[in-house]
């Protein structure tokens, strides 16, 4: 059985080493390219691919792999919106993705964010870089102090609530589908308002559907206590920067923490060292000491990519052995 | 009842004033300066001071206050080394301390800077500025998949265990006195040696007397994991600087994050911007990616704060009115 995996990072070269020992009927050919319709070629023979990218699997990329004689796609990643789905379904592509890999990864990076956030670590380092080791004026903030709004109470809410439970924080909930555990323990609020009104930091952890597309907006900003925290490590969507930005200059928002961007994609991952920087709202976001960003690494550990590694690869395995995979796309 | 209260900061206001709405029997005169044998005469027909200050209370200051009429001090901190203490007691001085100010402020410094460390977060913050957006290579680890040892199970480790098990961690201690709940709990392991053996991270919790000074040495340093992050937030001497730069630089231990450093007395607390810095090995360490340091801040929160100027004004009060106090210094 030979699987081409595409795009491998240096960083996942210890996990898939690791997974091709643990599988030596499999013949792993390792390829740094992406999968565009010139490296299609290079899967010529084998039984399945493995891959990951930003760019678009279009139609002629999959009409190129299926001339490769290839029909077990299976994504390292989550996501599928740069799928041609059409295209995948008429050239009969059995696709996977992998949908959770490490909610723990994600929901660290969010208490890490709040922890830097309430100690004012970007003000310190700020003045530790000039040598100023005065601690006054930035007074911190103690975890076990706040009440935490978690809104969305799915895989990686859930694990951010136990996290801060540990620190003793105050923890409320909101989910349009509450789950019976946490309900119990009465930790659901009735109303987004409610949560609002309540939570000195609150954490988005819901999906970027329609409903939910610039939750964090003039109106939601305005329920919300003076001095709140925002955090955001879901999907930049979810916060209308505009008015985020709006409620930090007017002190009403102390703070935010962000892994995640409205206009992201084609600016994080991207080194802009000496070039013009493109987005002046996001540098805006970047100069601030009373925001913190990361460019969408919360997802970026480890064990995340060692799951990442290993889900999709036992998946493509079960794909070419004709197996029900564990995490099947659905085409249409 | 007068109270005069000394070195006041910007940052204590709130709680001071807090304080004194609900005293409204005790005349609280605040001062910014020092207490000195000049500032001491300002206490002059007062019943008590409340202070805090790096500088000497020698036996000038002291007589000074005794001739002022006070005999009743509150000190708003811990440390009692810089009271001539044969003087003290010699002018009949009663002193009072605060123990314990916020023992999470210290446990939450800790956890912060483990995950700062974990995420890599010193290199980010390095690209971030150059605005170097892509995430490889600095992959970080999770402390779900961690083993961390707890060296002191008091006050300040014992709130740590509870934060890392939120986190999902695996803890393991070592205390001379072991406490009993974390006893039937199994978290003790029976020698330092073998807490070195297993843990990914080391915190020291434990007071810097003579047995415990440079617990982190050579010798330690390589009984311990190679990638072991060493966290120190209690007493400079504990760890010796030397030996930790030695095993930072082989390699053997991944990072450090310091909140006390050996030689801090003088520097920390000092604004040294456009001034030659004055340690060299401090710049080292401040320069390193694998190194966080913070000048003894992880005391310094609101809740911190409050308490170290209630439990001071209400110690102070107590010895007015000849009752026991909480926090009684032992003149002998
Ligand atoms: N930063 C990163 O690297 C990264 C990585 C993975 C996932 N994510 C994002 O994190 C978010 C959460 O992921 P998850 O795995 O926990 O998802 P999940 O599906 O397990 O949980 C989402 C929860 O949100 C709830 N929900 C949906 N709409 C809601 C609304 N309007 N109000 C309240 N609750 C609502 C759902 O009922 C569900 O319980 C997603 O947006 C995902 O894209 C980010
Ligand atoms: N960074 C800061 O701002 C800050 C603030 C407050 C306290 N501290 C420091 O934190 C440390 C811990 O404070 P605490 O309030 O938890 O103290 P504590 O007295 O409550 O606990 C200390 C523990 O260490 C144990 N111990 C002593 N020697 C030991 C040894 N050789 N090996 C193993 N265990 C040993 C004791 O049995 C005790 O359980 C102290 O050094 C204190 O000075 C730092």
């Amino acid at each position: 059985m030979k699987i081409v995996s595409y795009s491998i990072r240096e960083d996942e070269m210890p996990a898939l080493n690791a997974w091709k020992q643990e599988h030596p009927e499999v013949d792993v050919q390792i390829e740094q390219d992406l999968l565009t319709p010139q490296t299609a070629k290079k899967a010529q023979g084998a039984d399945g691919v493995v891959v990951y990218q930003q760019a678009p699997y279009d139609r002629a990329t999959l009409q190129a792999l299926h001339d490769a004689g290839i029909k077990n796609m299976s994504l390292r990643n989550v996501g599928t919106d740069n799928i041609d789905m059409e295209a995948a379904k008429e050239l009969g592509l059995k696709i996977t993705n992998v949908r959770v890999y490490s909610p723990n990864a994600i929901a660290e990076h969010a208490a890490w964010l709040m922890g830097r956030l309430l100690r004012r670590e970007p003000e310190y380092t700020d003045k530790i870089q000039k040598r100023d080791l005065r601690w006054a004026p930035e007074i911190g903030r103690e975890m076990r102090m706040q009440t935490v709004g978690i809104i969305g109470t799915g895989h990686i809410g859930r694990v951010l609530i136990d996290i801060l439970k540990g620190f003793g924080a105050k923890v409320i909930c909101y989910d349009i589908f509450q789950n019976p555990e946490l309900k119990a323990e009465g930790l659901y609020v009735d109303s987004l308002d409610d949560l609002y009104s309540q939570a000195d930091i609150i954490s988005l952890h819901v999906p970027s559907v329609k409903e939910n597309i610039h939750m964090v907006n003039d109106t939601s900003i305005a329920k919300m206590k003076k001095g709140v925290i925002i955090i955001n490590v879901s999907r930049g969507d979810l916060v209308d920067t505009d008015a985020l930005i709006r409620g930090l200059d007017s002190g009403k928002v102390a703070g935010a923490g962000l892994d995640v961007y409205e206009d992201e994609v084609g600016i994080f991952n991207e080194d802009w060292n000496g070039r013009p920087f493109p987005d002046e709202r996001l540098n805006n976001l970047l100069e601030r000491k009373d925001v913190i960003v990361t460019p969408h690494t919360a997802f970026y550990t480890e064990t995340a990519v060692e799951n990442m590694v290993n889900i999709s690869h036992n998946d493509n395995i079960k794909l070419i052995n004709g197996q029900e995979p564990d995490n099947p796309v659905s085409l249409d």
